[in-house]
């Protein structure tokens, strides 16, 4: 079989076997049955899928453990053993009703690697070591990216095992009844790098039509609650200075972050982006002056000067906007994670490893977070984006293109196979 | 019984046997069962307060009419019956959960004036009529001025009487139950005048304490939905200029809105107000740029090309909005009433018998739709308002003081004299 066609294969195979089940749809409303993957932490498809991977890990001749949270761990020892491991790898739990290829393509293309790496009877002089995350969508058991911060030190075992999904379950029983609750505490002090593949999630690799993306830094992430309080009234009868009008100045409160995230890419060449994503009007009746709104706001940066900026004015300009429209305004910041930077080693050497291959590849930052933000606290890491058909993910309809996953892939193996000899 | 008190005692008690019952608020939620006030067409409420003002209408000398949809006509003989009857009046109908002074105020203020001029030995020359119009409100059986509609041949009795209320019964059998289809056939041609005592539902005559306000038009309306189609990406991965947000797209149009009407008012001394009131976004989460967004439009005025201005502007400005922020939009118009303007002789009647009566009263406009929109149309018709406390109604904190209603009914008692002696 061809390389492609085996990566292809898993994908395909544990995609097939991943189908949002009919009790998904009826739960969670409007879901597609025949497109969409849910592989939640814990679950029956998630033990297929992880049972699939250990399977073809081990036919690549890598020594599998489990750690206590259910990290999977291929390890395949180097010629020089004083040396610090080469880890990549990625995840393999789904959001509900997303795609086959987030997550999973970083997995089974650090098998595929592993498998060409053996096919060409590469020696690696560093121990190499394929890894799956557990939980990194936190669309089970919270927080996201729990695995990689459970291997950091960040979140503790017990912590990360107490934790329950919606049905009540423990991660320490649905590891249990899924047969991943594993023994092995990994260290990461023998380990010196990281290398994640994952699709961008994005359209920027797509729009340029770019088939690989060099990861410098992963987005943080800033979300203001905003709620705000005016007077409900007949909107017949209430003359328009006599209004206290919560959605008008939640009009102004959109404006605001649209066009300074915007004028910040414009003007400092920032990577910002802003969005109102979420927006409930009260009574949310035509004939009513609204008296209430609820909106959420989701600001990043990979700067943290500039998600700090950003922040710090929408904050500042609430107590105006309130002034000018009578209205109160409430702030809450329930989510705050700061950017993070990846190592200039590794970025570098995945730029020389695309040359050495004959990929064009595009230095760019990732705005969705990943397991690498928290892998490039203690290693060096990096990450290979592959691109995303029209930015789609986390939706059915997500899509990358068997080329584009063949030259990650071909860019990957080089990566690995050049840091295995640094 | 003092004069005040009578038609106190009859509001105060109509409207404790019309309290929201506790099925209703099973069905439509967050409702106050000690303040509010059910009092839908054709339930045992309506039938309760219907009995109540027929049993008042006797009593004070009227004989006793229903007409084929149940409105009730109380009829008095004048000294001279070739001149055209005065008639006055309003609803008994309630919205759900409303306040017990919106429509009942306008029968009963009726009734206590016909009282009032049997106490004085008052004779009137022209025949007097006082008036209950079926479902006002039209919180049972659609469309809203249902009763006064029939009566001035906007709608078929037929029509009328085939109306469904959410329970599948229809107008007709709704009457039948309660006692209140009738056989009679008003017409309007011996019908020369009509006045209609209200609450204002809008907070102007309360902010400038005046206890009486003489309506010269009552406003147009013409709503407008809006669909705005964007697309729906990811928060963090999607560029600002890669964006098309549609809740971006919906803040120019709530600010256009907002900013275009205030600006009629402050310019042309318009009554002009413009309102978006409800708001929904799609698919609503804080980390997604919204996709599509709906929205309603609500513009009113009194002067029928201020209405027409704002409403062509509005969707004027939508093509450009969509260039601008890369969406679609599209637009209906579901409703759309043109503003009515009240008799000029009667106006100055009302005016003249404040005066007479020593009653400070304020010329206005009416933001709210009334009975005497329609009957503008047939005959000489004006209204005479008092003041809800902070411009509450159709809620349970609707309010208006016994002094203003005791003024107020002083010069609806003071018009229908003066009226039924031209």
């Amino acid at each position: 079989m061809s390389k492609v066609n085996r990566l292809k294969e898993d994908l395909i195979k544990t995609g097939e076997f991943s189908r949002t089940p009919p009790k998904r749809i009826e739960r969670y409303g409007q879901l597609d049955p025949k497109k969409g993957i849910t592989r939640l932490a814990g679950t029956a498809e998630s033990w297929k899928i992880r049972d699939y991977a250990v399977e073809h890990m081990k036919e690549a001749g890598l020594k599998v453990k489990i750690d206590k949270v259910g990290n999977i761990f291929g390890h395949k020892e180097g010629a020089k053993t004083n040396k610090g491991t080469v880890m990549f790898g990625s995840h393999l739990d789904s959001v509900i009703n997303g795609g086959m290829f987030d997550g999973a393509l970083g997995v089974f293309g650090a098998v595929e690697a592993v498998r060409r790496m053996n096919d060409a009877g590469f020696e690696n002089e560093r121990p190499l070591e394929v890894v799956v995350f557990t939980g990194e969508e936190g669309s089970a058991f919270s927080p996201a990216l729990l695995g990689s911060s459970v291997l950091v030190g960040e979140l503790s075992v017990d912590e990360a095992l107490s934790r329950k999904n919606d049905m009540g379950q423990t991660l320490a029983e649905a590891l249990e009844n899924i047969g991943y609750k594993g023994s092995f505490t990994r260290s990461l002090d023998d380990v010196e790098y990281f290398v994640e593949m994952h699709i961008e999630q994005g359209p920027i690799l797509d729009k340029e039509g770019i088939s690989v993306g060099i990861v410098e830094s992963i987005s943080g992430i800033a979300w203001i609650m905003v709620t705000i309080l005016g007077e409900e009234n007949h909107a017949g009868t209430t003359p328009m200075r006599m209004r206290k009008d919560a959605l008008v100045a939640a009009s102004d409160i959109i404006s605001f972050i649209n066009r300074r995230a915007s004028e910040m890419v414009e003007q400092l060449g920032a990577a910002t982006v802003g969005t109102v994503g979420k927006l409930n009007v009260f009574p949310n009746g035509t004939n009513i002056v609204p008296g209430r709104v609820e909106m959420g706001i989701d600001i990043r940066d990979v700067i943290p000067k500039n998600m700090e900026s950003l922040k710090n004015e929408a904050l500042q300009a609430m107590p105006d906007i309130a002034k000018k429209y009578g209205v109160d305004i409430h702030t809450a910041l329930p989510l705050m994670h700061l950017p993070a930077t990846l190592s200039d080693r590794v970025v570098n050497m995945i730029d020389n490893s695309a040359r050495q291959v004959g990929v064009v590849a595009k230095r760019m930052n990732s705005g969705a977070g990943h397991d690498s933000q928290n892998m490039t606290e203690k290693v060096k890491a990096g990450m290979i984006f592959v691109p995303s058909v029209n930015g789609i993910s986390h939706a059915p309809l997500e899509w990358t293109n068997w080329e584009d996953i063949e030259k990650g892939t071909q860019v990957l193996t080089q990566t690995v196979k050049n840091l295995s000899r640094l």
